[in-house]
C-alpha cells in the first residue's frame, strides 16, 4: 500500500482539479490510500473514500519560508507534518515553492549525507517516451561543488530506482565539454565526479535534450534559467504555431489533415504527464505540482508520487549515500 | 563606404559559402567595400572585385587562444590584423570561437572603460519582427558584477543605435523577480543598476522571449546555458514537427496546406537571419558567423556587421561608458 499526503487547497485553480484528480487515482489503483488535507466541506465529494484532515487557512503563492513556518493551520503546513505523522510514504502540493521546500526539509529533513536537497525534474528527449531528469532546477540560488557533486550522485541513484536503469549516464551541465571548461564550480565538481563509473564528463545545454544523457546535474540558478529558458521557448513555438495553423482556412485544413501526426509530438512535449517536480534529498517522497495545475498535471504528480515510492527511490538514495 | 574585413577561411564549410555570400552582398550594397582573407587560389572568383590579403593557414575550430596568437598566418589572425592597418569597420569570421575573441581583444582591444568584451545575439520573440539582445552569451566563463553591470550598459547602447529605441528595457537575466530574489551576483549587480533610467528589473528565463524585454544582461556562464538550452528545445521541437509531418501521408498533405502559415513561423525561428553573435565592447565591430554558416547564415552576419557600421554601435557605446 503506498499512502500519499495530499495538499488539496494549495494550487491556482483551488480543490475542484485536485479532488478529480484523487477520485480518478484512485479508481485506477487499488494499492493507494489518500490522505487529504483541506477545508472538511470543500473535500465533502471525497468523504468515505479517503482519510480528510482539516486545515484553515491556504498559503498564499507568494509565501516564503518564515511565513509558511507560522501559519501551522495552512493546508500545506498540514500535509507536510502528516507525512510524518501518519507515517505515509509521499506528500503532494500546488502550492508555493519556497513554503513546500523550506516545510519539507524542516519537518521531513534531510537524507543523512545530504547538505542540500534539490528540485529534480523531468524532461522529454528526442528519443520517444526517454526522459531526461535535471536537477536542481531551483531549490537553491546557490551551490557548492559538494552539493553539486551530491545532486550528481543523488541524480543517480533516483534515475537508478525510478527507471530501472543500473547504469545511467550522469553529466555536467557546462559551457563546453572539453575538461579545460567550465567556471569555478563546475571545475571543482568535474574534479569531485572524475573516475566515478557513471560519470559520463560535461554536457552543453543544447545536448541536454538529445536523449544520451539520463541524468544531468548543475547548480540551482543555473539549472533554474535552463528549465524556464528552455520552457519560454517551448512555449514561444507552441504559440507561433498555433497562430500558424490559424493563419488561414488553408492551413486550418492542413491542421485537420496533420493532427494525428502532430499528437505524437504534442505527447511527447506534454509537460502535464510530467507532472511537476520532486523535492530530493529529503526523508520522504515530496512532489511540487505547477501552482496552475488542472487535473491532468495534478494526476500526472499523483502518478511521480506513487511510482517514486512503488520504485522506492528514497531509500535507494540513503543507500548510495551510505557508500 | 562601409569596410568589412572577412576571413574567408575560417568556417566548417570553407570558402564556397563565404564567397558566395560576399559576391550576393555586394551585389544588394554599393556602399561596401570588402577586404576578404584567404588563400589567394580559393578566392580566384572575387580578383577585380575585393582586395585580398593572402593567408596561408586556417587556424582550427578548436584552435585556443595562444595558437591563434602564434599563428600569424591563419585566415582569422590576418584578418583581425587588417581591421586595424586596413581602418576597417568591422571583421567577420565563422572559425574558432575563442581564437576570434581572443585576437580581437589582444589586436584591436578593448573600448576605454570595459572590463570585458561580451558576446552578444539576437533572439527573435512573440512580437512578429521584434528581436531581445542578450549579452553575454558565452565570451566569458565567469564574471563580476562590475562586468555584469556593465553588459547591462553595453548592450542598452548597443540596442538603442541599433534599433533606433532611446529607451530600450533593460532586464536582469534572474531566477525570480522579487528584489530579494537571485544568487550574490546577480543581487550585487542589481543594486548597482537599481536606479538607472532604462533598466526595468529582474526577469526570468521563461519571459525573455515575450517581447516585452529588448536587453536582457547575464554572466557569460548563464547566457552560454541559457542559449544553448533554448537552441536545443528549438530544435528538439522542429525536429518532432519534422517528424509529425512526415509521419504519414494524411500529416504529409497536411503540411502542403499548411506550409503557407507555418512559414511564418520558420521566418521568426529562422537563425541564419539572425547572423552569429557580436563581440561587443572592443573598438571594432567584430562579428563571429555560425561555425558551420551556410551562404544565407553567412549573408546575414555580413548584414549584422554593415547594419552595426552604419549605426555607429561602436561610438554610441564609447559615448555610454564616458557618461
Amino acid at each position: 500500500m503506498v499512502k500519499i499526503v495530499v495538499d488539496m487547497m494549495g494550487g491556482d485553480n483551488g480543490a475542484t482539479p485536485t479532488i478529480a484528480a484523487v477520485q480518478k487515482f484512485l479508481n485506477d489503483h487499488d494499492d493507494v490510500e489518500i490522505i487529504a488535507v483541506g477545508e472538511e466541506k470543500v473535500l465533502e465529494p471525497l468523504k468515505g473514500k479517503v482519510k480528510i484532515i482539516p486545515s484553515k487557512t491556504i498559503a498564499p503563492m507568494e509565501c516564503g519560508a518564515l511565513q509558511a513556518m507560522r501559519d501551522k493551520d495552512s493546508s500545506v503546513y498540514k500535509a507536510v507534518n502528516a507525512t510524518i505523522t501518519e507515517n505515509a510514504d509521499a506528500v503532494l502540493s500546488a502550492g508555493s515553492t519556497a513554503a513546500f521546500l523550506s516545510l519539507c526539509t524542516l519537518i521531513i529533513k534531510k537524507i543523512e549525507g545530504v547538505d542540500r536537497p534539490a528540485l529534480i525534474t523531468q524532461f522529454p528527449t528526442l528519443i520517444k517516451g526517454k526522459y531526461v531528469v535535471i536537477l536542481d532546477v531551483g531549490a537553491s540560488s546557490e551551490n557548492s561543488a559538494k552539493e553539486l557533486y551530491q545532486f550528481a550522485k543523488i541524480g543517480e541513484a533516483y534515475y537508478q530506482a525510478f527507471y530501472d536503469k543500473e547504469h545511467p549516464n550522469v553529466y555536467l551541465l557546462n559551457n563546453g565539454t572539453e575538461e579545460g571548461k567550465g567556471n569555478p564550480l563546475t571545475k571543482e565538481t568535474y574534479a569531485l565526479l572524475k573516475g566515478q563509473e557513471n560519470f559520463k564528463g560535461y554536457i552543453e545545454a543544447r545536448y541536454a535534450f538529445q536523449g544520451e544523457a539520463d541524468v544531468v546535474a548543475c547548480d540551482g540558478f543555473t539549472g533554474n534559467i535552463f528549465l524556464k529558458g528552455s520552457e519560454g521557448m517551448a512555449k514561444m513555438m507552441g504559440t507561433l504555431m498555433k497562430q500558424a495553423f490559424l493563419s488561414s482556412g488553408r492551413a486550418k485544413l492542413g491542421y485537420v489533415f496533420a493532427k494525428k501526426g502532430l499528437a505524437g509530438m504534442l505527447e511527447t512535449m506534454n509537460y502535464k504527464k510530467v507532472g511537476g517536480a520532486l523535492l530530493i534529498g529529503v526523508n520522504k517522497i515530496a512532489v511540487k505540482a505547477h501552482g496552475n495545475a488542472d487535473e491532468e498535471s495534478f494526476y500526472g504528480s499523483l502518478n511521480v508520487a506513487y511510482t517514486s515510492a512503488k520504485k522506492q527511490t528514497v531509500n535507494k538514495i540513503k543507500e548510495t549515500l551510505k557508500l
